[in-house]
């Protein structure tokens, strides 16, 4: 694999700084510019999810509001969302893909104004493994979020894509088990999601987490594994957090911190 | 103990709920107002101070401009801030207390603008497990952030006092030992503070997170324990969490994921 550093080089004065668990070598750091403030925006929580609160809490008009990409899925989970260019796109486990209107819920989202303040070219076939371990090293710390815009040919990419579910909702674990994994083939598109620090496990998936849909919007879904041959990383740096819990009663009697957490995100979000 | 409800009595109408962890018994909640959306702020992260992230990354100033009411620490953890009306005190291990200057830096503090949504009466001696229960039963629901303000006459009341730390700054569980626990007798004031949800741990202090000051401003502390006689709870739901991230390189390098994060959080605060 090639990759090619579009970073504009600036100076970065360094102290004697500690290692962090999962920080970048002090190579890739120095080719950063300046951090600025930047906002994630998010709605419920991904425990909120796991526990099966499925009922919109806001509209995509209003979630668009706070940023012109992200991810996240539909009321009564009936489906992948990825926002790209304020434009909320809902893949189906049947298999389509469609422009959602504003007035759709969403249970769960998180959206960002999408600035690049780092992009890198890569050439020559990418793992998803090697891939996610260049992004960890791309950011200026494992301490902050991190927006992922992945612009890419790939050999290929494995999808999968949550069912609409019916009352009474049954939490998130009991409806990804017998959801397929589609495979598609010499695909071009564009994956959007985030890398987020460990302190928001619960809060979001900490780690990265993203959602294809490719160019011709004709399929898509909660990324599982890919080979990409050639794209674009871009990476947008946020420092700021905010997060917006639903009024609904289920989310208020939610059970938000089960001893099997990390388990359950692993199992809903990973496999 | 003899409590007297103040609220303003509103229907609630109920669908079939799971009791949630450390949620309120359905007749608590009947009592309480529509929940209203209403935004806590925070800066940094309590496991970036556990971590001895020290070095404050905003003033007083902009502080405020979040919320009238909070607490939180000061640059080089040079003594506890409580934040009522507007006005930041300092509250110093040498027993000072001095009214905080705008440009004085803060590593660590949340604020919100205080609005009581919720209201109750003491009268008769309750000690601070039993005020504890209280304030987990007077909320809508354990998922949410409360803003706790208790102004009240106590039998006694014991406090502790981070000391001023020189660089390089030492993690926190090694500041904390060794601070003096006073005791104050008769005394009359407020303790400002926040319940915050289980998921919220590293984030900030799961669980109550009170300061005290007496309406002398001659004492006060982080509140370790207490037998209150008599006095007025006001609880402020908050529904939306805005967390801003410090800019530093101490920051960015803080590992903020220990394994023994939670033991850390009770040993710094709660012992």
């Amino acid at each position: 694999m090639t990759t090619t550093a579009k970073n504009t080089a600036t100076s970065d004065p360094q102290g004697h700084r500690r290692p962090a668990r999962g920080a970048a070598p002090r190579a890739h750091r120095a080719r950063h510019s300046p951090v600025v403030r930047h906002e994630v925006f998010q709605t419920s929580l991904m425990s909120a999810l796991l526990d099966g609160i499925y009922d919109g809490d806001m509209t995509l008009a209003e979630l668009l509001g706070h940023g012109n990409f992200g991810l996240g899925t539909f009321e009564a989970l009936d489906g992948e969302m990825i926002i790209l260019d304020s434009v909320p796109w809902q893949l189906r486990v049947d298999g389509s893909v469609t422009r959602a209107s504003l007035d759709q819920l969403t249970p769960f989202a998180t959206v960002t104004n999408f600035v690049p303040s780092i992009s890198e070219e890569i050439k020559g076939p990418l793992t998803r493994a090697e891939l996610s371990e260049l992004v960890d090293h791309l950011g200026v710390s494992a301490n902050y979020l991190y927006g992922l815009r992945i612009t890419g040919d790939f050999e290929w990419i494995t999808t999968r894509t949550v069912r609409r579910q019916k009352r009474p909702f049954p939490p998130m674990s009991q409806t990804t088990s017998d959801e397929p994994v589609v495979r598609q083939t010499q695909t071009s598109g564009v994956m959007a999601g985030f890398r987020t620090p460990l302190f928001e496990q619960g809060i979001n998936v900490a780690g990265c987490h993203v959602h294809y849909v490719n160019n011709e919007h004709t399929h898509g879904g909660h990324v599982v594994d890919f080979v990409m041959n050639s794209g674009l990383i871009e990476v947008c740096l946020g420092t700021d957090l905010r997060v917006r819990l639903p009024l609904s009663e289920a989310f208020q009697d939610a059970d938000l911190a089960p001893d099997d957490l990390d388990e359950q995100v692993r199992a809903a979000e990973h496999h």
